[in-house]
């Protein structure tokens, strides 16, 4: 199940790190009595090493001495942590694969990548083995699982939730997020974590459909995702990366590059070891030039002036979350490295612009989920997770189980 | 000059912690070259211990093995670090007394507190021993000493900078913050932390003044702030605590005091030796019910809605950064409390609301600086800073140095 070698985990889709499962009793009651929750190894657990999915990290940790303030938002809720869950390394991934402790098992679709890098939450949420997955999401590192694994999932405003006790990876675009199976569960979940209480009423919202995102989907992917977002009423099309969605790639690796150089430089001079595909990756944000900074980020503040601008209270875009369906396990080729780049290129957008989301299951492809994301104006979240709660996905069908 | 039986530091102002001073040469060249900064020992800077101001925190943690994201900002922009600064214990304070360490010298009027709890930041900067000072702002703790130091001060948009090596004290409301002497300082010194360019024009701005947060000031401070204000060019008056000022204080210190125990919580179990003036501020903490802070959760929304919506691009608001110059050393009566609640009622504005604020050391009172706070609405930190620029404050006149 796991890489051959890695140390295996007790459960039977690879989600939980290897070890004693960890699991804490709740120490409050509230809106989430009764339901449990699993948290990315990304994130600190008080009495646990936070091992960031990566040996050599793991081996240079204490045990945390406290759980990150989102683990205690949950916890004084109701909620029961179930185990701590397997990362990429460092985040750094989308796929989900850590040739270090094993790729988890994609309920949905086994012979496919669970997505990542927060991939055993998402895989924990979708077996069934919890009811909440905490992950992070820097550049779609919940929002790719969550498309892959057919769940709800929810990255806040930037700088909504705090991120004491979680360990940075590109610091101008971390968030925490979180997975569910059912958009209820999200909210209820997400208003915990944000804090707040549910909107009393929920206006109609006026949905714009961004046309070059859709272009970046595979062509047999199309179909499925505009479908999805034509029940949801799109009422206008319009254009988001203005005829250069290269350059949102670049911008955003740039800028995500240079904060990683600022936030694990230190470790990565004591040469870790990382898996074969994420090695290369760390290469690359070390060979940038940081004299580029500036103009990058002069780049990044004018597009996100011009999202908000798009997007006033009242207001949602939808984006496909991927460009297609989770790729094969097992299979580097340049099928991967193109899927890395336009999903990227699609979850970019609510990084740079500090946008919430939530990606929504409503598609499928055969037989395999697809996501729809809904971005909002900043601070929009209470917003956001109401409309997804007036989301219902259609019943599973046909699930390949090859 | 500082309290009997507190370490000494090696200046004549008490700005730097105890012992050998950490100086740190820069890692890059820009903006800030041959430049200084100081540190707020509530950063982490690689190497040293992050004392928070109180020896039994300090007596529990480890040297830092990386520099927080905005020390690595400054050293990569060319500046070098001049040493790390007193603050108040674990920042819980405004006055900027530390009865373990020494309270600082301000340098603008000796006999008269420094105010905190970036205390040592802010008497380092005045008293011309670094350029910038890096401090953290929950409640007011730059913008105080700012004004009470005579200096321009900076508090970024919620969630802009990075906080990690930071010691959290309330999250949903902790920012990094900055002071330097002059408005180009502080511009060359805020983008950094921003890193973003200097804007290639500044609008003209449409100033709004809070007729009711002036109203908060000391009676003999309302005329020399209302000139200063005057001279801005104020255009409109409007009110925004709604006739209920008390109830925005209520509103921050129940809020503040919830994240204070989640974030510090283990720490207090520890049962830490605190000076007289702050332990009954740990214990109103503890004191709290969590079971109103949904209610206030949604009260705060409210209120950055209305907020946001009275600063749209181009408006910018203006109030009293503190109700007046700095209380006398060593007086601690009613006069204190009463201190200490206009003050937090007129800072948490921008706290609840999570704007952006610059404050100018535009007005005196008895030879005593006093600050005008600039609000602006979320993310528009880049035009706060340029227009920030733009003001120059009338050289300063009969210093007191009784």
């Amino acid at each position: 199940m796991s890489g051959p070698g890695g140390p295996r985990s007790d459960d039977d889709f690879g989600a939980f790190v290897a070890g004693p499962r960890t699991e804490i009793a709740p120490t409050g009651s509230g809106a989430l009595d009764g339901l449990t929750f699993v948290v990315k190894d990304l994130i600190d657990v008080a009495g646990t090493v936070t091992g960031g999915g990566n040996p050599d990290w793991h081996g240079q940790q204490e045990l945390a001495a406290m759980s990150a303030m989102v683990v205690q938002s949950f916890l004084q809720a109701g909620a029961a942590m179930a185990g701590k869950t397997v990362t990429d390394e460092l985040a750094f991934s989308l796929e989900g694969e850590n040739e270090h402790y094993g790729t988890p098992i994609n309920p949905r679709c086994p012979e496919r990548l669970p997505g990542g890098s927060s991939s055993g939450s998402a895989v924990a949420v979708a077996a069934g083995l919890a009811d909440l997955g905490l992950g992070t999401d820097t550049g779609g590192s919940v929002r790719v699982p969550a498309s892959f694994c057919g769940l709800y999932g929810y990255r806040p405003t930037y700088g909504r939730l705090p991120m004491t006790g979680v360990i940075p990876f590109a610091p101008s675009f971390d968030t925490v997020g979180l997975f569910a199976r059912t958009p209820v569960l999200l909210s209820a979940g997400g208003l915990t974590l944000l804090q707040t209480p549910p909107l009393a009423e929920v206006r109609p919202m006026r949905l714009l459909l961004a046309t070059d995102a859709f272009a970046l989907a595979d062509s047999e992917a199309q179909a499925p995702l505009c479908v999805a977002a034509a029940r949801l009423g799109v009422v206008e099309d319009v254009e988001i990366y203005g005829g250069r969605a290269p350059e949102h790639f670049e911008a955003y690796t740039t800028l995500q590059g240079l904060d990683v150089m600022r936030a694990l430089g230190v470790f990565l001079e004591s040469n870790p070891r990382f898996g074969a595909n994420i090695a290369p990756r760390f290469e690359g944000a070390r060979a940038l030039d940081p004299a580029v900074e500036l103009q990058w980020r002069a780049w990044r503040r004018e597009f996100a002036a011009r999202m908000r601008a798009l997007l006033p209270p009242g207001t949602l875009l939808l984006l496909p979350t991927t460009p297609g369906i989770a790729p094969l396990r097992f299979l580097r080729d340049a099928h991967a490295e193109r899927f890395y780049q336009a999903a990227l290129t699609l979850c970019s957008v609510a990084g740079l612009a500090g946008l919430p989301v939530v990606t929504l299951p409503l598609a499928t492809l055969d037989g395999c989920p697809l996501g729809l994301s809904v971005l909002a104006g900043p601070g929009e979240d209470e917003v956001l997770l109401a409309f997804a709660s007036a989301c219902q996905a259609p019943a599973a069908t046909s699930r390949r189980m090859s």
